[in-house]
């Protein structure tokens, strides 16, 4: 029995580093075969665009460990139900018995958990001999039952360098010349990475965060920013690209993508022509946008092993025949009360039903009082997820070494389609 | 005979380097006294405000090496000539010469150059025992004389990482999704840190470059954004902060600063709605902004070196009692013309007025015939200047371990200043 493994979704800084870990469990595995892997993400295996993955030298598996974006390519596609379009399900299904395939893990966010979700219903509702798994990924960490998301602490931690240095920066420029700096980051309806901004700062004295989850008020928020700027002589502001105002309207939004959700960027300028305006303050801004997401070269190694026991515990469920499941990470409760005792996590088995198409947002109680910062519990909470380092290596020419893989397509055994 | 040494302009994740270098040297050199470090540039002076830099601890200056922002404080203050504001320049000379200073070190781009010619002058005018100084730096490399400016290798290897890595992002996407991605950095007149995004690719196939020296027209760049994604699927775009149209205005323009240079930023939003409007395409954008100029941990070793080499030279001229000059990096020839020769550099000294308010471009060799991508010259040139790591060390909780010191003031001797 084949495995097919495909990426879905924003990719991440480890995504790459999830697939190196299949390949490893896949091969380790005597009760599984091969491992394919789809092109762009369920779109390659309804159009039976599947990698021979054991057709890649070992030297690219190395290097897909440490090489951000998604070596397989994702794709933004939302399945119809398997009722409105059993002729979808069945493209799928004859692909992968095509191909001897048993198991398909599916490597993306709520919305891909959505997919696996329906994949498995309809394999079940027409017999069709599939186990189906996800494998988590997102650095939005909106995803439920988890503690955290792989991807996620790559992110955070790319986040609080960056406020980190560029807060230093600002600290030396405020004298004479800009008195505020905005750095917009992701996270469509979830704070989280935006929280990671204040790991950055022992308080919020210097430091302004708004959050998707707090309506944001215009006099509130100049009000923060006139405060800190007078007390301590600047303030670094982190925003969500998903602040919504009062009224529950996104400040900023473009277009919108597959899923309805809108694209969205652009809150930073928008928060500093406010601040011209309303308080007279120079200003500057920054928008990470995809390079908070795919700055592998600044990974978190505690994202990195989560990431790899993950994807080996997907493995797993798939060489047991198990459908509908998607590995979580559970925080171990911390017994002895230890201060500085390491933080530890296991791996468990949670439902698809209850991942796909959830939300989750950060707790009010990890938002401070005032609204514009992280609470000590929040702190206890993201700060184990960004610790350690593992850089990837560098070449000759001052550049990371990533993948650039050449993969081999199988021959198709079906008729196109569409 | 003590020295002074002050920051200016904008900081970089180096020039606390060349400040950790200086103090190394002052103390390594006989005919020199203690080493003052003015607050915030030449306005410390003025101020009196001037850190006892010997009293820091050893383990402070150890950090400084490795920390970005400026650790003194910076400023963006132009001085009018001596002849319009004598007593300006007295008041410089009443403070020096108050704390047994024989000589100043300013650390800085052209801007700073200026106002170090500009007291060398008034020293010279009025018979006061100063030796200026410049010790170069800036992220932009548009210091005329020298190869090199310190900052800019860091700032260029951190916009060529961040492209390769964003480029392997929207490679991943770019099937069901975002074929376009923006990445806008500094660089006012200059375009070398855009040229560094070239860094990330081999050829300009899946990149554009927009530079202020080549005349922006939204046709050609409409025309060649289109090209690149029928051909490759799509495009990284790497957009200096000064394009400018074929009028010579800058595409964007907010304020401006003390030195009538106009505050740029918000080039790729711009594009990236031209892009929409125009060609139909999904756009992701994204702006370094400062995280360019302080992403230490992202450093360029031989960007280090230099700034080492040039900031000790500085300290020997002012032990030499030579005054109106800065240190400058040559390029040494490739004698053998051996293909693997490591690039070498000899520092020379270099007389401010060659240097002061000059701007170095780009040439036009360095940049392709279409006028949006680098050309094999320009990679030769650019791509020693990025090579090598020294990263920061880490502290256990996954940031890294910056410089946070506490400066003591030296007690004023002088009444007030205004």
């Amino acid at each position: 029995m084949n495995v097919c493994y495909a990426q879905s979704g924003g990719v991440t800084a480890v995504i790459n580093a999830s697939a190196a870990a299949v390949a490893d469990a896949v091969r380790g595995e005597k009760r599984l075969g091969k491992l394919y892997a789809a092109r762009n993400g369920i779109l390659g295996v309804l159009r039976e665009e599947l990698i021979e993955t054991w057709r890649a030298p070992q030297q690219i598996w190395r290097q897909l460990r440490h090489t951000p974006g998604g070596a397989f390519g994702s794709c933004r596609v939302k399945l119809p139900p398997h009722t409105d379009a059993p002729q979808t399900y069945a493209r799928l299904f004859a692909v992968f018995r095509a191909h001897d395939i048993g198991a398909f893990l599916y490597n993306g966010g709520n919305d891909s958990a959505d997919t696996a979700l329906k994949i498995m219903r309809a394999a079940r509702a027409v017999n069709a001999p599939l186990a189906v798994a996800a494998i988590p990924k997102t650095i939005d960490n909106d995803l439920a039952q988890t503690d955290a998301s792989p991807g996620f602490g790559s992110a955070a931690k790319y986040i609080a360098v960056t406020v980190a240095e560029t807060t230093l920066d600002l600290a030396a420029m405020a004298e004479t010349s800009t008195k505020v700096f905005i750095l917009e980051v992701m996270g469509r309806h979830a704070g989280w990475l935006a929280a990671a901004g204040g790991l950055a700062a022992k308080d919020g004295a210097r430091h302004l965060i708004v959050f998707p989850e707090i309506p944001f008020s215009r006099a509130r928020f100049i009000a923060a920013v006139k405060k800190k700027v007078c007390a301590g002589g600047y303030v670094v502001v982190v925003a969500s690209e998903g602040a919504r105002d009062e009224g529950g309207r996104f400040l900023s939004a473009g277009g919108s993508d597959a899923f309805a959700h809108r694209q969205l960027g652009g809150v930073a300028p928008l928060l500093a022509e406010m601040i011209r305006a309303d308080a007279g303050l120079k200003c500057h801004w920054a928008v990470a946008d995809y390079a908070q997401r795919s700055a592998r070269h600044l990974a978190s190694l505690a994202d990195l092993r989560h990431t790899r026991a993950l994807a080996a515990a997907a493995v797993g469920y798939a060489a047991a025949g198990k459908s509908g499941l998607m590995p979580v990470l559970r925080r171990l409760p911390n017994v002895n009360n230890a201060n500085n005792a390491a933080v530890k996590w296991e791996v468990k088995a949670a439902p698809l039903s209850k991942i796909a198409n959830k939300e989750r947002k950060m707790p009010r109680g990890f938002i401070s009082r005032d609204g514009f910062f992280i609470t000590a519990r929040c702190r206890r909470y993201l700060s184990p997820l960004i610790k350690g380092e593992e850089s990837p290596p560098y070449g000759g020419d001052g550049l990371p070494i990533y993948a650039r893989p050449q993969w081999q397509l199988a021959k198709k055994r079906l008729p196109g389609y569409k």
